[in-house]
């Protein structure tokens, strides 16, 4: 059998990177609860139908076969290509159940048959927050929300966020202004902006989708705008253009901005060349670059859809945003820029002079444990040198002896060794958990 | 479009189940750190070569396919069916970068597309802990998988579990001693032995494998005996069979016992008759059941597999435990035996005047959200009534009323509203987290 190897698009950390993303989680979750979000996990499988239904169908969808299934033995299931469809789902087959303004936060691996490209994964960690109301949400739920991520990302370790916003109704009232129908098309042409420049849409958005140069000038003079609220929405009706679904978007995209206004410069502006690819979204939509690394894309994203989990019958509207954990972490990893104090829990090694000292060593170990002290025992009565080596190598700052008479605590760091009262040893707070360090800025 | 409905096998939960579910995996995630284990997470799919290479040929394998694929575009890829086989091979794959012996917990899904029944499904949650060792890996870890399962789930929530312990040198010694060598075959149908009952795994022991009826009732005499370790081992050696391998399997087994003596009264007991159904383990095997709840079947299980993650030059032995969170908390849900304290993180509901005290609405509950208080501000300036009727149907436990000259916090559950100081207020500790609630004996 050859040596595994990794697959491409498919990342997995080391131990020591797996701390720092698990405490990062962690801080990412206790933030969403603070504001009242409840915990939700979906199946990672849907029917292909629902996945399908919005949008999806310029995603490259995971279908699974069971391996000894008879044909057509069942329903056919992907894996969930983001953690909105998967929720809107979840609401409107659960709606008895739940009570409405429904916030909820989730934080999941998603997958995309993409092709692998840097910050692109097949396989990745979302973490989401999203309110469904039943009936109606008003809209001042998009700017708590962009209100609320931008707490969180502040709060975490990584280079700072800019939060870049629109509203699809702005853009839908000024292409339909512009005579055009095809929409959606027009949309996925501009969202490409960062990725193939002005002269790549413009030439896109003729030979595509079939706009005239006029045409492609407008949007693309539209796509330039960006900045503070209220001057980008002048900016847009200075363009000259009228419809009602642009008036009615240029108002949501003026107050969402409106409440925005107490966060620091830079955090969040408006941006008009924001238009995200799935065509689920129906009001504003919310992007988030890193200020230092704009090249690596989107880091969040998010916005309203008022038809995802709606029926005929029954309208869910909703508004949510998603943190891009592993796109991040992929980042900050590869420039050490986040980094964990040690590679394991353990904070203390017991060593083991003989096989006789095992029930001591235990019963000390139990002991440590039971006062929050991660601990092991040395596997083996192996030469102390030995057993201090492998403290060495994973990094634990402490090896205890038990001897005869005494107990001895070494820190390895500084090789100082000194008789403790066991019962009452505890190593510093900066040793007791494991503490992620960051060489980049903090984000703010 | 139809309303959604579930997927027979993939079972998901509500908000105050995800609840419960989370704080649950954080105890176990906490003991396993507090034992030295460090954190990994593996990506959901590997080669279906890597699947296929040990054991797995019985388990119904989700294969992938990309919805966009060309044919044989891609390596074909499945979902894992367990943690033990991505484990090892990632331990064969980053040999170079970890210390050994490795210690890591994984608490991940796993996907298996059996036909789905009572307890058996096709997505579910394992944690599992393991240890693999470069070169060798003494019999003494088998012991403290044991141990360290037992700390762990007798910590939790959740009725008693017993430890059923067998060692498969001892199985394939005894058989081969009685000249027998489809010795996989065997064991398979000796482990369905809790499913079919002596009858059917006698009549599958001759009519699919070949025995005898002395050679079947041989295997089933075997099967009978479980008891402490010692009268264990006895009871076998008076079976009268001999062989190299069965006596290897007997001193392991006999040592692992041993080293469970402290363990109390039915937490752990040599049972001849666990098998385990993946042909990877090479020694010790372990299967878990709730006291209470045999028939549920196994809710932890694991093994000694000294060859998954060795090849021709490098041996890398490894012993480890999986406890299954959603087959046992599929149980403790059914049985309303295990709940939350509440269906929703909030503690506190800011409740709105009008939509001017927004911004001192929104401020509060930042400073409460600051000292750790879980904070939703209500969304619409209502009718008082209102407004307290969806606290009590989320089940936040206090709703703060902003006055112009005082404050006040009103119990939900009891009524009472009393003027406080906001800066120095908090609810009672039992209010602060969401509580996990039993009403079934906590394990022991």
């Amino acid at each position: 059998m050859a040596k595994p190897t990794a697959l491409t698009g498919f990342p997995e950390w080391l131990p020591e990177q797996r701390l720092v993303e698990q405490r990062l989680l962690d801080q990412v979750r206790r933030k969403f609860e603070l504001f009242g979000f409840s915990p939700l996990e979906t199946r990672a499988v849907e029917p292909l139908d629902v996945l399908l239904k919005k949008g999806a169908s310029d995603k490259e969808i995971y279908v699974l076969k069971r391996l000894h299934a008879e044909e057509a033995e069942d329903a056919e299931l992907g894996l969930h290509f983001d953690l909105t469809v998967p929720f809107a789902r979840y609401v409107s087959q659960h709606r008895g159940n739940l009570v409405f303004p429904f916030k909820r936060y989730q934080i999941q691996k998603v997958w995309r048959g993409e092709r692998p490209q840097q910050g692109r994964y097949r396989e990745f960690y979302q973490a989401d927050i999203d309110v469904i109301g039943d009936g109606e949400l008003p809209v001042h739920f998009d700017a708590e929300m962009a209100l609320l991520l931008h707490e969180v990302v502040s709060s975490l370790p990584i280079p700072k966020i800019q939060l870049r916003i629109n509203n699809r109704k702005v853009l839908e009232g000024f292409y339909r202004a512009l005579g055009l129908s095809n929409i959606i098309d027009v949309l996925r042409s501009v969202d490409k902006l960062d990725k193939i420049g002005e002269d790549g849409v413009k030439k896109a958005l003729i030979s595509e989708n079939g706009l005239s140069e006029a045409q492609a000038d407008a949007c693309l003079a539209l796509a330039r705008i960006r900045g503070p609220g209220a001057e980008a929405v002048a900016q847009v009706r200075a363009l000259g253009q009228t419809h009602p679904l642009l008036d009615e978007g240029l108002n949501e995209l003026e107050a969402v901005m409106g409440m925005l206004a107490g966060l620091p410069v830079d955090a969040a502006i408006a941006d008009l060349h924001i238009a995200r690819g799935l065509d689920y979204y129906t009001g504003t939509v919310y992007e988030g670059v890193l200020l230092d690394h704009p090249q690596l894309g989107a880091v969040c994203s998010g916005g309203r859809y008022d038809n995802l989990a709606s029926d005929d019958k029954v309208k869910l509207p909703g508004v949510g945003v998603s943190l891009g954990i592993s796109r991040l972490l992929g980042l900050l990893f590869g420039k050490n820029a986040l980094t964990s104090s040690r590679p394991t829990p353990t904070v203390v090694l017991i060593s083991l002079g003989s096989d006789a000292d095992r029930p001591r060593a235990y019963a000390t170990a139990k002991a440590l444990r039971a006062r929050n002290i991660a601990t092991e025992v040395f596997h083996a009565p192996l030469k102390f040198g030995k057993q201090i080596r492998y403290a060495e190598r994973k990094g634990i700052p402490y090896v205890l002896f038990l001897g005869e008479s005494q107990v001895e605590v070494r820190d390895i760091r500084t090789g100082q060794q000194v008789p403790v009262e066991l019962d009452h040893w505890t190593p510093p707070l900066s040793d007791l958990e494991v503490q992620v360090l960051t060489t980049a800025p903090a984000g703010g």
